[in-house]
């Protein structure tokens, strides 16, 4: 497949070198061209704008840092929107919010182009080995297109529904219940450490017996050595995702009083100077709070 | 081992019943006569009291709904504990509270007896299947002493420490990351829900990707359908079992914002009349909350 | 003073008529022109569009909906700002966002006009009164010109600061502070209630000895009588002056648990179709959480 | 009237001071005697033994720290409880649990004495003034019984009903509702501090407009300043009205999340060493969330 991939950051790099890798013809565009050029050697196309690099493309795989990156690239005069043919598909691979989801659907459409939504979960070194979880939604000709695509980048592809945001609010959904996962561990290791039980031992416990998802065992190795660098997705990251979770419930209408404490725990992490390190870093107020560790 | 089992309830009857099949040598104690009777035909003797019950025993194992019934079994005058040997272990293995559990530590001690808190996780038919999950902590020698019977009743033993309250703590904080596994499904699916997406798809990629530990599972299907009947671990002793927890993290100076909202979903679905449900049905307050159920 | 006075509604129509009361000079703009009309009899010039109405005035006063009718009727191209002269003061007095209001402080300053934010705490009966309570936030200079204008509409004037944007933050901050005597009523209320105590006799004791603030009184009542119509201050209004705070929490980074609480609250009443009450409606949540009045 | 005065602490001096002035004939008892003695100028007696102060009087007052010690003093076998004669009325005080206040009710019944419950609002300076708020609950007959003793040491008694315990209830939620007022105003400075507006000119707004209760007053000023010493009433004390208010609201069925809030933030507050201070210094954690002040 032609696939014109836009945003070459930590997550879409890798990405798009397992596209190259199964025999896909890329074209590249990223807003720092260096980090394009870097793909050069393997034989992919580097564009100097997005509307270049989607001329002749069958899709369009953005990946990008969030909504604002979308629109500009996309969306904005004179963009891959615009430059894209009829009959071209855009698969949105970032995590954007249900709102911009549903404009780019209908957006699309109008130019008689397609849109599919199709966020992942999966940190880099998942999306290096091709292993990401694609969680896909939209018309379901085109996501059958895709699937040569998302075969190449991840290990196995969920169809949530044929309206593209259901795929984007599954993927928030699923970042939120990450989060519960960091808070339980957070107040529990709060609790056993100050109780003078051994945090290692306890995540042991836990992790050998019903918490045996691997975000157990790393978001738990995290918390129980309160170290949160080197960032595997950083703390802002997450307080967006957050804050896009919230417009989405409150869009719907739907309370969600445990997303409301982890924005307080995330805006608190970032007023107490954790923005550099991992999201998980929000767990260190829970020691805090209780006194097990010092303030800075 | 010579054991005395006390407490012969949904998960005590499966456990004693494999120590039986294990080749050890049971006397049975339970309020209600009539549920030890019904071991007589597999060979184990049926004790009118705790006291007798203990007489000649070499390992206690108490099985019972809280700390008043341990109390009145094993501390209260005449009960087991006066009645055992120097010597004797009492191994706890129901869901008690630290400080009951410390107490208790410290009357054996004085009667020149031992004790090893073991609480498990596992509902009755892991218990069937002696697949149990053993939290174990107390002094080294007697967990040791003690591994022969947890072998029989579960499939993997963690020591928690030398204290026999870590292994009660592990227990109540395990219990607690439970609860916050239910209140993340079920602010998840309220918002899927009314935004139009397919409960179960959702929960399926889910799983399927990144919450893979069963419990997602048991309790997503449960949110999923809406349905909280029949009760595998009721309402009430979800309830008990958080304030046990918040009891312990008051103790202990430990503020668990998370767990202050799990207790008042809990108090909330009581006072709705959820209370002959599973305790999971506190996720139904997710669904009123947004309006996607209707309110009985 | 010359006035040019946009917007008529509940509150604006009063405020309006005091300052012609006072004996200033005033020019109207309405969206919908029969309600400007209306004072017409009282010697008031109607204008057709917010330029025209601003054109020779020396006081622009803003009197909005919110955010968006202000960008309408003031920023757009063509509208009151670009309208109006060098020189002259726009004052805004309905609740806006914090951002917006900054936004207006550079605009205003770019045009070599001035700007003053001034929002009011008071419900149409404190308007009708002249006895506002006026949180004033601008160039010193600005705000003593417009102290005959405060004068005519309020019973006291505070001056925040010279920064506009912290009498936005004070107004909305004071809003904040009311839904927490909501919540608190209603929590206490729901107790009492469910406890066999009677909710008017509880409120007397209260409102009688430390809550001694009218607020406790008015809120109290509906509370106790479980009754939020006709409407002082609708629902969503409540929930958008919540939205605002928490923008401005976040964007000055400071984490407000009990603000998140109470969104979750409006944002639960208006799922379960409180959306025409009194915002004080969301105390229904606790009767009902409570299991004291039915669901409806 | 013949009174027995038990517990002369900071509250329970005044009180008693303020009945001898007003013409009461009072024997004093006090865990520590030279407290009481130094009435003795004051023409009282005083007295060695609970059950010795009680022995001739009409009423016995009890202002004491907490549920033990009412328990230790008028319960247990051989105290005031014993001692009083038939007829003679206990009046309690002091802040005590709400399942206390119903068993007072049903032993003293049983002794054929009559039980009120009369807690109180205000601080020692109103104590001391003869100023404080009493409500009561109890036996219509025994209240009006009281009210000359209730006239000497409060300006106002509210009557909340024929069944003691609604006293208690009415009293912790007060309490309550006072931390809410504490909890509001922290959020609001932890933002108007951060925003760069002046916390003291912020409350003068408030306390000016709407907020005209002294709470917000003498609460305010503290969290203006952020300092909470010397304290009125500590932090441990709060902590255990707030622990007796939710034990109220569980036996109820009520949640009561904003109480839940309050109650991990006192823990917290205690956590990080504030436990010396007045029970407001929980709002000091609200600006340390926010970065507003250092952690110490």
């Amino acid at each position: 497949v032609k696939v014109a991939f836009i945003g070459l950051g930590k997550m879409g790099a890798p990405m798009a070198r397992n596209l190259i890798e199964a025999g896909h013809t890329l074209t590249l565009y990223n807003r720092t061209r260096a980090r394009a050029e870097s793909f050069a050697a393997q034989d992919a196309k580097v564009a100097d704008t997005p509307a270049t690099a989607v001329a002749d493309a069958e899709a369009i795989i953005t990946m990008l840092s969030g909504d604002r990156a979308v629109e500009e690239t996309v969306i904005a005069p004179g963009q891959a929107l615009e430059a894209a043919a009829p009959g071209t598909v855009h698969v949105s691979m970032s995590t954007i919010s249900v709102a911009l989801s549903r404009r780019l659907g209908t957006a699309h459409g109008q130019a008689r182009q397609h849109f599919v939504a199709a966020p992942v979960f999966g940190r880099p070194d998942l999306a290096e080995a091709g292993k990401l979880f694609v969680m896909a939604a939209g018309p379901h000709a085109q996501i059958d297109r895709c699937r040569p695509l998302f075969a190449a980048m991840g290990q196995k592809t969920f169809v949530l529904g044929a309206e593209p945001p259901a795929a984007n609010l599954a993927k928030l959904a699923g970042n939120f219940m990450i989060s519960a996962v960091i808070e339980s561990l957070a107040e529990s290791m709060a609790l056993v450490r100050k109780s003078g039980v051994d945090a290692s031992t306890f995540l042991e416990a836990l992790t050998g017996s019903l918490f045996t998802a691997p975000i157990y065992q790393g978001y738990g190795r995290m918390i129980a050595a309160d170290t949160y660098e080197p960032a595997g997705f950083g703390l802002p990251l997450g307080f967006k995702d957050n804050r896009l979770l919230l417009a989405a419930a409150e869009e719907a209408g739907v309370p969600m009083p445990l997303a409301s404490l982890v924005r307080d725990r995330l805006l608190g992490a970032l007023a107490q100077g954790l923005g550099e390190a991992d999201w998980a870093a929000f767990a260190r107020l829970s020691l805090r709070d209780a006194g097990v560790v010092p303030s800075d």
